[in-house]
């Protein structure tokens, strides 16, 4: 989807891309949450249309009328402002609404919408704004749903296929090098007209030392020699709350890999498949991945890094026109670190924390991003999960240290 | 169902039962797991056939090929005798196998089971005994099915219809009056060659002090008068461990009820009802049982005392043609307790434990009772939801004295 | 201390008993609490004369001041007519009232208590009854002292002793035989002016099968075999209850004892000891006693069995001047089941239920036992550590299923 | 104790300031754990003697035997490379080792490092550094014995009082002012070889943009607006996991204030007293910092602007005589923040992680402060229950975001 496409086109792409991801799954797979941390399909498909419900009908369409006046609690996610939640815990108890239900609320909400939107280029700019924003929002709940049905689908003794063909990272089979940076003030953070999100501004200055980043990210290759160093077991590794962690969840392995027998397998989206030593290894905690890499003498890089080396790679003219971001060719022509956008989510050493200057959105949207800067880390860089047209370098995902459900893995940093 | 019926006939008119109860839920409905104690309705339906292609078929038909090897752990509930089994708390987590799946495994086990049995009157003897064994087993599962799916939708903030026109616990209209019994020597537990469980059996003495039983249920009206006079609140009443149970839960009324503004309503199959205040009240665990009965200056009968009573009134004439049990008419018409069979449970005073003389069955079979006489209690009678050819007087169910999902009820003793 | 002794002597060697026992104990040791379910010594020395001070004072003293205020809740265990409780769980969290508050609170509490009993005989009959119940309310903490001290040095990786020369279970060194009982009615439970817990009243009643008992406990021997059979990890010889309890817990050995190399110890109240193959097994929950039995092909009996066994075994006259009961010597004399008293409480297959007619006291001491009759079991006999005076063949203790820190062990029926 | 003094002379002031610290208590108030974050007083003064012992003695001392082979796993708090552990949890159920033990312990220990010490300036490096490191180490456990303590006293519903003319927090009476900082390149971080731990280097330049610091410490008065407000109940104020931390807890005012009629007391160590309402706010969570801030439009300082201001303050020539921490006078004089040293420790916006550069101790002592890099947030400045010698402006405290039993308060920025 072109950037210069008006906002009806844009909408109508990403919502229509939401129901092709959930083409493949049953009602019943739709509706099973398989853990608190995780949604039904059917949750997202409902939410990210009380999104635009909630935020741009009923707060700027006179006369709007609720589509079910119990779906302002069942699919509110987290928003206090707008009012109660349903538990998210027991998201998973709700066979009603009903597929069927939850389909007829999208067809509802998008007729709304796209009336709405054909106005343009005469809509009011709070409209185009939340809009933009939602379209955002149902982008990272696509995710969501590709991660929580792989999370579903994983924990089922059948170890079900999703479907064939998902993007998955490409193997990294060149030889890790070290790409350099010198010290010096960098600019860090979102500037400009572009869509971001309020947590990647304001635009800052931040002084480094000099460092250097790894040409790729750590392969499953080089995971395995943690694995078969016993370091899992190892306290020397880990942080304390990192050791406690592996300990008492008995976690030898990253999430979705497999022994059979003397070998070791991995659970796909495509259901299980021989691990791929040169694949970037995936599915890990930030616990893990720092233990890693002071495993392997080295660290994880710092967010501020992580951006000053992305902002030098050829990002927009990338964009594949699959609708899934593949800039990787380029990447590896010079000096620069490879795959740094649509492999893995990067686990980096920072800490969730307000930029200097920060300033949460008004209204219940405020609490979109700035309410859960606290005992979370960023990931950077975008996963093979993630759409392209969502994927920058100033983009700030962020999970709890012990998360590992999420298309994560790590670079290191020295 | 004619108990001279051929074991053929009662096959095919039990496991259609199960699949006419399963009929108004769709997959949805039919994957989700409310609670630990709950299951699926797909489980269900998956677990009895399982039952009967491990003991009937495995174990008795020479070349019989499982119908998926996964199954053997998937749906074995209890048998450790048979192998492993899948973490009962997470039955709700498979989407897969899909409602289609276990109708074929369904419509599987029927195709062999009904080639087996159409060689009786030469049926083995084992054969015989555990296919009537498999009916009773299913039986019961068709009242888990009603009462799971009750808690299921009772979850809902939707507060869905299961359907209309279920049978429900007549209205007790009649004032409490109580029947009197001498004391003495009674026999008690199931004697004959009909069908029954090893926990009814042996049947043995025991001494009786005389004793009275309330003609009928309590009522809703009367357990009102326990809420209204704050009796959830007064430790006065209550066991220890009830009034800890009651307090660190909140409980304060029956399952299922609901307040709204200044009324009582009631979660039914059929959707919210206004409370009536004559029907017997139903979904209470045995520690609210206990806990009214000494409210009302009585107690729970033993249930050697309830079966003594409910021996004397007639029940083999009053099976209904509807597949359910209504011998109420006749039970009112002398100086017996009315609505001891099929309205609700009736918790006793009694303790799940062995009979004198009590021997499980022998091998894995044995597992189906012997092994839960611990920490729970005793209910006799049926309920609405038990299917009339299931109940008889010698019949022992037992749950745990939180349990209240069942439909479960009480009747006063002094 | 004979029967026919005043009250007021009667008072005084109780209670002098009791700061006996404490007398090994540092401050230190009479403040901590191991586990939720025990109670520091202090809070035991401090409990009973609470009780004292409540029950017969204030409620009958004119013009009697408590000692301290707050005392009223720090020391009231669970009496909620008296009002407010301090948590169970946190008595260890009680540096103050300090062990000398303690001192002083008792010696007030004897002071009133002395200069009322020597009004005898001219005390009003409450007082009298009252006082009594105190006195056995303070022989059963008195066992509790010595219980939960066991469980506190138990806990302590430097497994310290308490004291020698303390009671221990005789040793059983004669083979295993049957002692048989002709079916028929007998009656059990209290009768008569002597003192009794309101739980072992009205005599009563019942009908018994034939039945046999075994002629003394389970012995650490037979124990041993039932290790080492591995039979703490075989499900077929649990209940569902107790094989989930044992295998969450990792339990595969009575409480206390410990293999070091390739022999096993105890931990003693005099400290560790290689484990004496003929002494009765103790420490056992019983879901363990309950598995032995049916894994030596017998049963637990029921406390009508053991009580119509107990009562032809002459116990009065075998008061031990000691201070403890040993009537071991004349039980063996005939065909009489020997050491039913004083070794090892004896688990029952019998629930704690009430006895046909059961009434509780009047006031808050109706709290005393009634309110724990749901999910408790029965044990019978007394132990090493119970108070000779204490011991009746109608008395009824009663514990969860799980608890193993009371002297706790088993006799087959069959 | 002036920084020229020897370290022998130094080693005797510290631990004999330890013993002072323990000196109000009775054995019973040292034996006792309140929570797992806590020790019991006991354990603290044995665990920094098993600091000295293990690290210098053991390890430096040839021929150096062990006090008690137990006290290796029993005082061993984290450091995984000198082998087991004794639960943090249960060291309050460890009667033994006695106070009488500890204390032999202490003086065996001291007698071993003294004849040590006195070989100074002969001491090889090693021993002088560990030493030195020990004593920090003891300096931190002194101010641990005092927040443990005012909580196991805090707990009882006796309110004791450990002591009077304890160090408070001074008033800060003055109306807050704001002074400001220009924007630059600032050098934070320890450089030097006076003693600093490991975590507060290697000194580096950070960027910081332009910044206000408040003139004093929140106070008590402010903080009741905040309570007064219902901010504990409004989610706007908090993050999500502030939020949902204080709601499940209950959490209404800082911990010990209470209410009583209608007055605000609080707990201190001198026991009950009334809230002084121009007292800096003490013993809030990060979690009430957090969402204070955000209540009176402001932010929490990072730790470098914190550092940045408080390289400003003169420290080392107000080192008052009484091993306490005064330097408020001289800060008040000009236009500089008062109160940063010595009153309340103040939690920062920033994360616990390593400085750009860190590199961990060698050995056992890497384990010190580095493994802890997780889910803690900085605190900066000291409390008035510091030892005056351990207060500098680099110095890293860091707790988890809900810990309030320390003295924490905040200092606004923005």
């Amino acid at each position: 989807m072109p950037s210069h496409a008006s906002l009806l086109e844009r909408y109508r792409a990403v919502r229509a891309r939401s129901e092709e991801l959930a083409a493949p799954l049953s009602a019943e797979d739709q509706a099973i949450q398989s853990m608190p941390d995780a949604s039904p399909t059917k949750w997202h498909l409902a939410h990210t249309s009380w999104f635009f419900e909630t935020f741009v009908l009923e707060a700027g369409v006179a006369g709007y009328r609720l589509f079910h006046p119990a779906y302002r609690v069942l699919f509110n996610s987290y928003y206090q402002s707008v009012g109660e939640q349903y538990t998210r815990a027991q998201r998973g108890l709700l066979s009603r609404p009903s597929q069927a239900d939850v389909a007829a609320y999208r067809a509802h909400v998008d007729r709304c919408m796209e009336a709405l939107l054909e106005k343009e280029p005469d809509l009011d700019a709070r409209v185009c704004d939340v809009t933009t924003l939602g379209l955002n929002h149902e982008q990272q709940h696509q995710e969501l749903i590709l991660t929580d049905v792989k999370h579903m689908l994983g924990q089922n003794p059948l170890l079900p296929a999703y479907r064939a063909g998902e993007p998955t990272p490409e193997s990294a089979a060149a030889p890790l090098s070290w790409v350099g940076y010198a010290e010096g003030l960098r600019q860090i953070g979102h500037a400009g007209a572009d869509f971001a999100f309020d947590n990647e501004c304001p635009a800052h200055r931040v002084f480094l030392a000099a460092f250097e980043l790894a040409s790729r990210p750590v392969s499953n290759a080089e995971w395995l020699e943690f694995v078969e160093a016993g370091a899992y077991r190892d306290p020397a590794h880990w942080t304390s709350d990192g050791f406690a962690w592996a300990q008492s969840r008995a976690i030898d392995a990253p999430l979705y890999w497999l022994r059979r027998d003397d070998a070791w397998w991995v659970q796909t989206l495509a259901g299980p498949e021989p691990l791929r030593a040169e694949d970037p290894v995936c599915h890990v905690s930030w616990y893990e991945a720092e233990a890693y890499a002071r495993f392997a003498g080295a660290r994880l890089p710092t967010e501020a890094e992580w951006e000053v080396a992305a902002r030098e790679v050829p990002v927009a003219g990338n964009l594949a026109e699959s609708g899934h971001f593949h800039p990787r060719a380029s990447q590896r022509g010079g000096a620069l670190p490879a795959q740094l956008f649509g492999d893995v989510w990067e686990w980096t050493a920072s800490p969730y924390t307000p930029y200097p200057g920060f300033r949460a959105a008004a209204g219940a949207l405020g609490e979109y991003n700035g309410k859960f800067m606290a005992n979370q880390m960023i990931l950077r860089g975008g996963s093979c999960a993630t759409p392209a047209s969502h994927i920058r370098p100033t983009y700030r995902n962020f999970f709890h240290p012990d998360a590992r459900w999420q298309f994560s893995g790590l670079r290191l940093a020295r």
